[in-house]
Parts: structure tokens; C-alpha cells; sequence
């Protein structure tokens, strides 16, 4: 098959060659953008006078008549017309005849698919950003219902202190409330719009870019045209973006699979998330938190695959650029997926109230309680610590916890200790006194509800933005 | 050395992991962060009532000596006091007495670590957004002072069209600018004040975030106080916009690479920013242009371990964590050597207007404009570029350029031909018309000259208000 | 549909989850490896007498049939069969009837899907390395072809000394040896058999591991049941290997790109390894090499996204291995598309030895056998390197070259230059001259020849073994 | 100060190029080889009559003594003097005169740094050799003390089957074999001698390759020169190698801190190999695990860097290269640091076999025993996993485990049951019953245990060659 290119050329190219450089397979995705683009660049074309009004006419309705085809299934892409532009252009010319070939006036694919995927990729931010407050909102609603639930917080997987359940969950949406604002920066700098740049230099057509740029809905230009063809920096950003929300969402998994062990048995994932053994009967994997935690380095193998794919390449377009897009592709969909199946496994999920309260009572997390009693009575932070490091190794020896001990046994250790001691390290005394800005205290965490409310409306606001 | 922790061991540390598990070799860069960071923690710790006010003016006036000792050279570390916290606690009891072990009162060293970082990090990204518009700066100057140099503009490092060398510099004038707002993005999420999360939950003591905050300089406090402890996103954001920056720079050095190279002598880089062989004594090597390219894989690598140590891990605090400032040290300093060297190397270079022009000349980087030519004409754009593809097919055969074939010739491929083509396609010619929004026409790079202006204008207001 | 693991479960998979933790899209690839398996599998149950020879037979019998039918096309893989094992299994039985239940008799997926991919693995290296001894043909040939040419040697891409053109292409050639050594390392830990490991501890039944590793031509058996279905080492030294080979490849694009360019002008590509512009009509990109310096960065995204999902998980099996898949599949295919392309780019590449020959006479490469000179007559080297180095200043001065001296300008040097000088740097004499091991000498790149032809045929018997 | 290869220059350099160029601040580390390298070199010059024998004789007693003064600590390192090199030369010329200008005759720094590194690294994969086979010594040593103990084996960390601990160290020891081997690949692509490749090209001078790599212990040389100075394989595989061990013991790492937690409660550390925390007494926290665990993220990004650095570097050296010591060595440090603490911390390790039995007799672990038990009954496999599916579901509802029902209960299931059904799924039953080979019986471990004293013995002689 003829190329569009190929008038300087002596010779075909090789199919494997063809196979290898084409990039069909997998930008054939932004048929939308690629149509929506050439529309516009079209009735900008007729606009500035560089073709007629009528010719823009007519390769608009061919365009639409290409867009109702591919969706209706009518369409197929072709390898040695190497790419989405090519493919539709091609068919263009043979639906409306040589007036197609000016389609193509003013602009290159340098910039055509710079345009393509500057429009795709903002979709995908908008759609992205919902899923993402939507997991917020499921991750309020169950640390909503569950405000009473007490569990050991840990460091070093070691109980630490107690803490409210919601607490934790609260945490994770604070996470995700920073990876909105890095979305929303990546929007930003996504939403430039690159026609006009043509091959690398600008073009010699009289063209009104700011007009295209309003047509799509874009509300900068970029300003160089060798940048506009080269940028791959917005990619860049939404990939260390999705890595890192993956990255929490790793954390979050991995907690889900400890919680979901015999050993912990804190919570009961739904049936539906969950699946059997081929050949142990008793199983129930938590395999999509495993997935994605799995999905994590996929994640980050996309950023890193692009990083070093750009690394020392110089201006302007080079051919290893078309790298970009299959990386991208499938971190949008392991994202979205990542999100939805995140959302209604939280909502599904059983706490095991009891299992939770157990770990805490049964353990020595009430130990900073006890050495801040002793603080409060006069003692230095460092001494008080001394004092309970010893007094919780008597308990180990003994068998014992902290609340178990007597009067008498605490005094051994010190004299300040006096009857309201057992009080002071209740648990719901521990908790209610962690009262400090952001602790988890049961009015600090109502507060905190409270706020992501207005956080989850005001990212609501954004989202409409984002379109 | 007794720990401050030891009270519930029965045996000591051993001393092979004291040393592997101190961090005290390259934490002990954060004193100056850690001293303010207690400083502003006795004094609100004095106004909350925790501690007497005497006791915070003892505890401030011997922070101040070690701060001064430090300074002055007159402080050693001590690895088996595992960290700069412990090592600055344990000489300001030595100094002041058990008053000293009062500080650490409502505190961890989870939340202090976590405070020291983000004071440190705020400091440098301040350091690195003004170095980075100096790199700007430079750029534009350089741009400016060569307003009239015309290059060929490279697609795939084939020859493509004409250029101005100033539009070339600008592109890598516009990639830092989104460098720099993404800079800002960092420091907005840097700018997060997380002391007061004690270990992971809070503290039972009464203090204010808000006062420590307000001392300290930040604009928001950590929400959540697990989150507060755990949370190296921002770390992790500094690293993906430290190796996007990185791999602009390295982009660039690729370039100034080439440029140096005897093929194509565009330019000459100063004596002082090159070095020589110890066996070719004609050699002359862009050594710094080299290392800045070799960087961008070590930044690349410190992103990357971050995002594989964070990978999993449950909340809150792990000493998994303790990874994270290696990589973010060597990043700053990388990237701060990386941005004064380049602005320093541009500043110097030498431009070869000779030979960028007579490679523009003695090529084809005019076809465009010819098919442009015709599409004027009236021919539809495919049919133009089959046409000039052909006639330079004829010229290679022919050992010609466009520019010297006549009329006669030009006819052979079209009769769109007219006298005018030669004016249409010498080079001053296609620069000049290339003057769609963003090209490489002189008057819209005499444009963007004047927009640089007021960029770097904002940029150093930014810069101002990130200190 | 009623999964085979669904007894212990009161409720169906979500369906969204069931897309997202199936595996069926891209293991339908190990199809053959899967029955061949199963096949070997079902003789030994038979064998030791688990079941029925009867029963093995109709197993087998089905297995065949079902291999054919997907060869044939026939075939429809269901996503709600979750994976490979199932889809076949779940036929087998529908044609079988229960006795295709039996074959899942001692064994489970965990496995079963390490020998598919043991399986599968082994088959692809022994292609790649027929493909990389391919490669390495067509460069001793390329270079046997052109044993007079002369290029520069770069260094720093400074042209630091005169090198045969056949030399240089060896140099690759020898990396590739090295590559291959590596292939075979990771052939003899791939060539290891899992099966019989069960789930994840052994099996109750009296199988015969070794039975089926002969069936299958595995020489080795995993020693440990918990290692062999956890392991996926096998694969990230695949990954290693892969990622070092097309950093090879990466650096060869690098060189064809440049060679290509018009400032080197040292090749010219075939036009069936070249593609054109849809917008310059003059422009012949050397894609392929570009796609290939690309593809470098895809490659290493598989093996960074390997070690990420793999880092910190706890023994056996977990899901997250899942995603070990698709980047090995994507990597296999990358690497043999590359080797295929670039043998047949490299036998078609025409070298231009005019230019390569002028770009050696037209600098000072020869100037270190100068220096060499000097010491020949007693001047210590550090001495000489300081006057070639004064004399290449002088020379750059007067726009002169090195052979254009006079003897009395090489003499305000040094009295040490007699009439030799001029003969001792000339460009041949520079070649002769190294003739130490190894180095580019004529001579040497003979004798380098003829080694490469025992290697490749050693590496020839070896690609037989590795069937 | 004046540089080594000033003749050509006219300006000094600029001082902060001078610091960011240089590399004596790492390098230095590799004084003894850079002098050992020297010697052999000095000694092969005479041999071949390129220097007089006192000569070479007045070279090696300075570079003798040099070595001394180093190891002394009476050596002062300089910045401007750039590498080790230069440093090294510098002060031979002034201990001995003009003469010392000779030692650099008919070599390079490209291939002298390229000798030093092979001969760093051999000596260091010698020692991780000998770690490595320590730890495997272990693991070996903790599994044979403690043959008796029967935990759950896990997959998706759920209880899966149970095991016995010795049989889950032992896998890591297989694992740690699998790297000893992969680390003999890498020596051997390490033991090739580069010096002699000279700059890039060989040298004119006739000189003995051969006695060097006799002298300096290489059983390989460089076939290529050009080969021999660029190739950074040997390294980018090491950290591959340190990367996938790495790995495995951040898998181990895992498995530890998850033992450690009071949820699982199956270990205790050491005091020796745990930290506490300054703020809760109670603390013990298993920090060497986390961060060898943490660490693995560094030597990948280590991995990670060098390949971002390496890709796309045409031939011979770039100044890039450079960049690849800095990862290197600390991941050597690493490396050695985790293998001997992980000995040493194994050795130390208490197993609590009371709650790892318990784990498996209150849990459904043994239900895969009672499908085999029906299997071997006569029921199809698939079939007997459903009645076992549905006898576990029916115990979770009534709270009781398999070994708690009547036989009764078990018939309502299937009718396949008898008396014997009790014994079969007894947990010893389970775990003698997995007698496969390499499965988790009694005797298969004790097989596998006699295994490692013959392995160990074949690795302790490899590491004898690995000096």
C-alpha cells in the first residue's frame, strides 16, 4: 500500500518493519480526539480562509460519517497505514475524494497526535478524579458507621497505641485528597493545547490556534512549537501521580490482606471480592487487594519505562516517543479499575468490632498513657519512660497487663502512681485523651468527618471543571 | 551507651546493628531544622502550661549553645545515638540536667523526623526554585543576545526545517517553566506542618499545633496524625519533579553534546567548562554536559528505591521509612549543582552562526515551505508533499539543492511553478513565515523574548514567598 | 457461571472483579504449554497407579482434541474461567465427562502455572538465542565486508583516535557473546521443574516428579515445595538479560541515528528500514533504530515493575505474582522483534567510507601517536602529551591539521621530530600501529574475525540444546 | 593547579566544574587495585622493553610506597587532581621524579579504571561469596535445630496447608543457591582484563596483555578495546544479581516482622537485633528486618540508575560512565552489611513452637488432606474439593474446626467417610503425608537437610576460586 510520505522513497517498507513502527494497535483508542481534532482544525482551516468553507464542510461530514462507522463496528484499522491519523485520513479521501488531502494542510502528526493525546488524557483526568473522590466518599461512609470501633495502632507492625478504627481509614483519605491536588496540577499542565506546532517549527498558513484551542476546550496554548512537539512531561506527571496513589492504595491493600489473616481476623471482605483455591477447599484470597498491590510495580515499571525512554533524546520529535502511549493507556485503565473495585469492597467490608477491642485490651499499647500520667505528675518525659519500659517487662514476666497490675505493684515502680492510675490507662481513656489537633480522639475524628464533607464538595466543584 | 528507649531490653544493642540501623551519618544534615523544630516545641510547650516557662528558657538557651557548638565545629556525632535527634537530646541533658529530658514531652521522634524534613526540604526547594529561574534567566539571555542565528530544527536528528537557535533555547525556557510550577505544587504539599502526631496518634497533653505552625512558618497543618507520621508523598513528589527536570537537562546536554561534536561544530563550550584526556592531547570533552546526562539516571534511581521502599507498607511509621533521605540528599545536591553549572556553561558558550547557517543552506530543510508554496497554488496538501518528495529525489540524484535548480527544472514536477519560488524557499524566507502563534518567525520569538520577561518577573515573586 | 473453588463461598464474584482478577487475556498464550503439561501430568498419575490408565488415556485423548481445536480456532476463552487452567479443564471435563475431574489430582494452579511458564520460557530463550546468534552473523559480516574502512574513534563523542569500521561493529558483536553467556545462565535456573510442588507444601499422592520432568526435558527439580510455586527469579534474570541486551541495541540505535544524520553522513539505511514524514517531503527517519533506542526504556519498565511487585512478599504463593506475566510476554516479544529487525537492518546498511575516511584526515585523532612518537624517543609520556598538546593548539590557531606541519614547525615544539613524523601519523600508520590484543589494528580485526566464527558456531551448538 | 592534560587549553577550570567532574571522593576506595593495577603494568612495560627494568624498578618501589603511606592515613586526597588515579601518578612523579611521567605510557585512564574496577569488584564478589554461603549455613543450621516444629504454610496469607518451619527456612535456602550461582556468572563476567584496550583503540606500544592478567590473577581478556573501555555489563549485572537477593530477603524481612507482631507471635528476635522506641516503653521493634526489607529499594534503584545512564551512550567512553561507582559500591555495602546481620540475627531468633502448632490445629489447613482422603475413596478430585467446600462452610457457621465434627456430621457430606477420616486429617498425618519429593515431610526434610551439608561443601570450594 502507498504511504502518504512516500514521493522522496525508492522503495517499500518492510513488513516487519511496517508491523514494528506502526502504531495502530494501540492509539486507535483516541478515535474520538483524533476526529474531534481534525474538526476543529478544519473549521479553523475554513475560518482563516486557507480552504473553502464548503471544502471544510464537506471533510466535517466525512469526519462524522467516520466517527458514526468506527463506533458502530464499520470500521477497520489497517497496519501500513502505520496510525490512527493515517487510517482516518486515508478513508477520508476516499469517501469525499481529494478534498481530504487538505485536511492535512497547516498541521503534522508531530502536533496532530500531541493534540490527540492532550485531549484524550484530560478526559481521562476527569473521569480519574471522580473515581478518586468517590473512594474518598466510601472510605467517610465506613469510617462514618464505624466511629466506636477501637483497634491497636502500630508501628513497626508492633501495637503501638490505640486508636479508632475510623481514624485510620481517615488517614488513607487524607492521602488521597493530596493525589487529587497533584491530579489537579496534572490537569493543568495538560490542558495546553499543542496544533499549530506543526512538524517543529510553526507553520507558514495564516492559523488562529487560539481559535482550536477554544473550539476543544483547552484554556492555554503551549508557546514554543518545538516544546509542543516534544513535551511528554504532562505523561510523565500523570504517571508519578498514579504511582504514587497506587502506592497508597498498596498500603491500604496490604493492610486489608494482614486484616483479612487468621492471625489478625480484624475484618470479613464480601464473597464477591474474593476468591477460592483450586485445591484447598477452605480458602478465601483477598486477591484484589492483592492485584492491586500487584498492580503498584506495574505502575511505577509505566514511569520508569517513559523516564528512560526520554531520557537524553534531542529536540524536537523523535520516533521513540511513540513509547508514550501504551504505558499511559494502561495505567488510566489499572487506575480506574483500581478505584471502582476499591470503592465497593470498602463499602462491602465487615469490621470485627470485637476482634479489634480484644488486641487492644490484651496488650501493652496503654503504655504512653501511663508514662504521660506519670509526666503529668511531675515527672521528666525520660524518666517516665524508663519507669514504664520496666514496669512493662515485670508484666511479660509475669504474665500480666498493665491493667492487671495493683496498686502496689505500680508503686514499686513509682511512687507517684496513685488510684486514678487504672482510669488513666482505660482504653476509651486513652483514646478520648488523644485529643491533640489531628489525633484520634472521638471529638477529633467527628471533626474530621465533618471536614471531608466540605473537602469531598469542594472536590466535587473541581471535578465539573475538569471536562 | 544506654539507650533512651532501653527500659524494657534486658540486653544491649548489638553493635553491628547500631550501625546499620543509625542514621546519624546523614541525618545529622538536618540540625540546623531539628534545633528550630525544638525550639518551637519548648516554647509552646512553656505557653500551653506543659512546662514552666523557666524550663522552656533553659531548654531554648542550650539548644542555641549546640547550635552555635555545632556550628563552630565543636560537636561530635555519636552513632550509637542512632540519630540527630537523640544526639542533640542527650547533650542538651548533659548540659542543662533532667530538665533536658522535659523536651521530648508530647512529642516522638516519628512526628520530629518527620517536622525536621519538611523545614529542610521547604529550605531547598526555595534554594532550587531560584537557581532554576537563574537557568531562565540564562537561557533568555542567551536567546536574546543571538536573535538572528538561524539553525536547521531537527525531527529523529534528520535534518527537518529551519529555525531560530533562540527559538531552540526558549523551548528549554517553557520546559522549566512547568519544572517550576511543578516546584510550587512540591512546596505547597511540603509546606504541611506534622508535629504534634506524636508516634502515631496524637498526644494526650494539651498543646497547639497552630502556635508551632505559625512559629515555624506553615501555612497548613497535617490533618491526621498516622497519616502525619507516614506520609513521604512529598518526598516522593520532589524526587518525579526533580527527575522530569533531570531529564530536560538532559535533553539539553544531549544537544550541547552533539553540537560540540567536530560533525557538527555548532558550538564552542568555554576552556573552564570542559576537560582534557590523559592520553589524546587534542582532546577537548563536554564533560559537564556528560555527567549532567549520567545525573538524570541517578535521580531517575532515588525515585524509583522511594517508590519500591514505600511500596506495601502498612501504617504508620516503619523503619523502612528511614530510607527516604539518602536519595532525597543526593537529589537536591545533584539537582542544585546540575542548574548552576548549566547557567554558568550557557552563559559562556560560544555560538558558530557560520556553520548552523551553512547547514541550514546545503539541505532540504526547505521542502515544507516549497509544498506550502504549492498548496497556495491551489494544490491539496498530499499532493504537494508527493510532488516535493519527488523533486528531492531528483536533486539528491543530481548532487543539486532546491534552491539551485531553475525554473525549467521546477516545471518538470509542476506547472503551480512560478518565479517566486525561489524567494519562497530560501531560508530567511521560511524562518519569517513560520509565524503562527509559537513558531520560529524572528517577531514571535521577539514575542516570547518579551513574555520571558514577565515570567521570570512572577517566577521571582514565587521565589520570594517559598523561603 | 459456578466456579471450580465456589463450595466453601454463599455468594458469585462481582463481575468487575472477576474481569480484573482474571488472567485468561494474556496466559491463553502458554495454551500448548498448558495441555503438554497436563499431558505428561495425567501419564505419571497413571504411572503410579493414582488413577486408571483407562481414565489417562481418555484425559489425554481430550487434551489433544482441545489442543487442536484451539490451533484450528476453535476455541472460545472465557474470562469467567478466571485462567488458562481452568478454560482447558473445564472443556476437558465437558467432553470427558468426570474424569476430567481427576486430572487436577495432585497438583494445583499454583503449580501448574510455574510449569506453563517454565514451560514457555525455555521455548522463547532457545529462540532468542538463535536470534541473537543471527544478529551477531550479520555483524561479523557487515564487518568482514568492509575491512579497509576507516572511521574516527570517539570518545566523550569527541573523535579521539582512527579505528577500522569493522573493529567498531566487533565490539558489539562481543557484547552480544557476553549476552548470550547470560541467556544460557538464566536457561539452566529456567530449565528447573515445579510440579508436584501442589499448592504450595507437597501432596499426599505417590507421584513421580522425575517421571514428569523427563517427559517435559526438564534436567532439574525445584528440591522445595514452597520455593518452586513462589519463585520468579527465573524470570527477573530474563528480565536483566533482556534489559542489558536492548541497552546494547539501545547503543547501536544511538550510533545508526547519528551515523544517519547529515552532519555524520556515515551510513545510509536501506529505505525498506526508513519511514518518511507526513509533512516533509525531503525527510527519511531512521525509525527503527529510533524504536529500538525506545523500546530500551519498555524493557526496563517490565524488569523495575517485577522487582516491585515481588519486593516484601511473605512465602508461597500470592496474587500479585499474577502481574509476572504480561511483561514477560511483552519483553520476549520486544527483544526477538529487535533482534530479527536490526539483522536485517545492518545486512542491507550501506557505509559511506568516503565521508568516514575524510572525517579522520580532516582532525587531530591522530594526534596520541604523536605523543607515542615522543616517547619512542625517549620523551616520558607526560612530557610528550604536553607538547602535542601545545602543537594541536597552534595548529587549531593557524587552521591547520597535524600532517600539515612542516618539520620546522614541529620543531619549535620539540627537537625530538625528525622527517619520520610525518609517515609515523599518517592514518593507515595510525591503525597498523595498534596492534596490541584486541586493539583495531589491521591484523588484530583479521585475527578477530576468524574467532568469531568458532564462537558462533560453539553458540550454535548450544541454541541445539536449548530446545 | 595544573591538570595532567592542560597542553591544549588556554583557561583553568572552573572550580565548582572541578568538583562536580570529579571523582576522588568514591574512588579513592579503590587505591590498593589502582597501585596493584600500576605495578603489573610497570612490570610488563619492562618485561617488554618499553621502559629499562630500574626504571620500572624506581616506579614500583614509589607506588609501594604510596600504598603504604595510604594505609598509613598519610595520604591527603585532592579534588582537583580528579580521580585516583591522577592523585596517585601526581604524587609518584614527585617521590621519584620525571620517571614517574613513564607509568602512563601505552595505557589510559578509560581502561585504567576499567582494570581497577574489575579487580574492586572480584575481590568483593569473593567476600559476598563467602556471606552468602554463611547465611545459607544459617538457615541450614536453625532448620535442623528445630526439625520438629509444624506452622500453617500460607498463600495470599491465608492458612493453606501446614508445614514445617525447617521446610519453610529451607526455601530460602534453595533461593539463596539459585544467587550463589547467578553471582558465579557475574565473576566470570568480572575476571576479564581490560588494560591494554588504551584510550579506546589499543596502544602502539608492544605490550603484553597477557602477563598482566597473569600477574593481576584474570583468566579472560577483552577481545575488543573499544569493548573493553565502555562495557559496564559486569556491573549492571551485578546489580541485577544484588537486586533479586535483595529480594529474597526482603521476602524473608517480611515474614519476620509479620512472626514478630503479638498477632502472629511465632518468633522472638533478640534485644540484640531490635530497637525501641523514645516515646512508648512497651516498644521492641524488629527495625534490622524493615530495613533490610527498606534497603532492597535502594540497590534497585541502584539497578535502576546505571541502566538510565548507560542507555543510549554511543562508543567508546562518555564522561556518563562515570556515574557508575557511587551505586556499585554501596550496593556492596549493602549487600555484605545484610547477609552478616541476617546470620547473625537467624542464629539468635527463638521460635515459639507452642503458637505455631496452635495456628494449625484451630484452622481449616488440613482440609485439602480430607479432599485427597475422598479422592482416594474414588471421588473425582473436583468433586471431592465441593464436599470439602461445603463442610468447611458448614464448621465456620457452627464454630468448630474439621477435627471437631462426629462422624456423622462428616457423612452428611459424603457417604465416603469412615473412622479413619479423623486420623487422615490429623496435622502430623498432613505433614507425613506430603512426602512428594521436595515436599514438607519428615523425611523429605531431612533429605533436603543432608542436601545443604553437600551444597554447602561444593560452595565453600567455589569460593576458594572466587579470590
Amino acid at each position: 500500500m502507498s504511504k502518504l510520505w512516500g514521493g522522496r522513497f525508492t522503495k517499500g517498507t518492510d513488513v516487519m518493519v511496517e508491523e514494528f513502527t506502526s502504531s495502530i494497535a494501540f492509539d486507535c483508542r483516541m478515535y474520538r480526539e483524533d476526529i474531534a481534532g481534525s474538526i476543529a482544525h478544519a473549521a479553523m482551516l475554513a475560518k482563516c480562509g486557507i480552504i473553502a468553507g464548503e471544502e471544510a464542510d464537506l471533510i466535517i461530514g466525512g469526519l462524522k460519517d467516520i466517527l458514526a462507522d468506527i463506533e458502530a463496528g464499520n470500521f477497520s484499522f489497517e497496519v501500513s497505514l502505520e496510525d490512527i491519523h493515517m487510517n482516518i485520513e486515508k478513508r477520508l479521501t476516499e469517501r469525499i475524494g481529494p478534498t481530504g488531502g487538505k485536511l492535512h494542510t497547516a498541521r503534522s502528526r508531530n502536533d496532530q497526535v500531541a493534540l490527540d493525546t492532550h485531549l484524550y488524557l484530560k478526559r481521562e483526568i476527569g473521569a480519574i478524579a471522580r473515581l478518586l473522590t468517590d473512594l474518598q466518599q466510601a472510605l467517610a461512609e465506613v469510617a462514618d458507621r464505624h466511629q466506636e470501633i477501637i483497634m491497636p495502632g502500630y508501628t513497626h507492625l508492633q501495637r503501638a497505641q490505640p486508636i479508632l478504627f475510623s481514624h485510620h481509614l481517615l488517614a488513607y483519605f487524607f492521602m488521597l485528597q493530596r493525589d487529587f491536588a497533584r491530579l489537579e496540577g496534572v490537569w493543568q499542565r495538560t490542558d495546553m493545547m499543542p496544533l499549530g506546532a506543526g512538524a517543529l517549527a510553526g507553520t507558514t498558513f495564516p492559523i488562529d490556534r487560539h481559535f482550536v484551542a477554544r473550539e476543544l476546550g483547552f484554556s492555554q496554548l503551549y508557546e514554543n512549537s518545538l516544546d509542543a512537539v516534544s513535551d511528554r512531561d504532562y505523561i510523565l506527571e500523570f504517571l508519578s501521580f498514579a504511582a504514587i496513589l497506587m502506592l497508597h492504595l498498596s498500603r491500604l491493600s496490604e493492610e486489608i490482606i494482614l486484616w483479612s489473616s487468621a492471625e489478625f481476623s480484624f475484618i470479613e471482605l464480601d464473597d464477591a471480592h474474593c476468591t477460592g483455591s483450586s485445591i484447598m477447599p477452605q480458602k478465601k484470597n483477598p486477591d484484589v487487594a492483592e492485584l492491586v498491590r500487584g498492580k503498584t510495580g506495574r505502575v511505577t515499571g509505566h514511569l520508569m519505562a517513559l523516564l528512560t525512554v526520554a531520557k537524553g533524546l534531542p529536540l524536537a520529535y523523535n520516533k521513540d516517543l511513540q513509547e508514550d502511549k501504551e504505558g499511559l493507556f494502561d495505567t488510566i485503565d489499572t487506575v480506574k479499575f483500581s478505584l471502582s473495585v476499591y470503592a465497593s469492597m470498602l463499602r462491602a467490608m465487615r469490621i470485627n468490632a470485637e476482634r479489634t477491642g480484644q488486641a487492644v485490651r490484651q496488650d501493652f499499647s496503654n503504655a504512653t498513657d501511663m508514662a504521660d500520667y506519670l509526666v503529668k505528675k511531675g515527672l521528666p518525659f525520660r524518666q517516665a519512660h524508663e519507669v514504664v519500659g520496666k514496669c512493662v517487662h515485670y508484666c511479660i514476666e509475669q504474665g500480666k497487663y498493665l491493667l492487671d497490675l495493683t496498686l502496689d505493684e505500680f508503686r514499686r515502680f513509682s511512687p507517684l502512681f496513685e488510684e486514678d492510675i487504672l482510669e488513666a490507662i482505660r482504653v476509651e481513656t486513652c483514646i478520648s485523651a488523644r485529643n491533640s489537633y489531628g489525633g484520634t480522639s472521638y471529638s477529633q475524628v467527628r471533626r474530621a468527618l465533618t471536614q471531608t464533607t466540605a473537602i469531598l464538595r469542594e472536590q466535587g466543584k473541581s471535578c465539573e471543571k475538569m471536562k
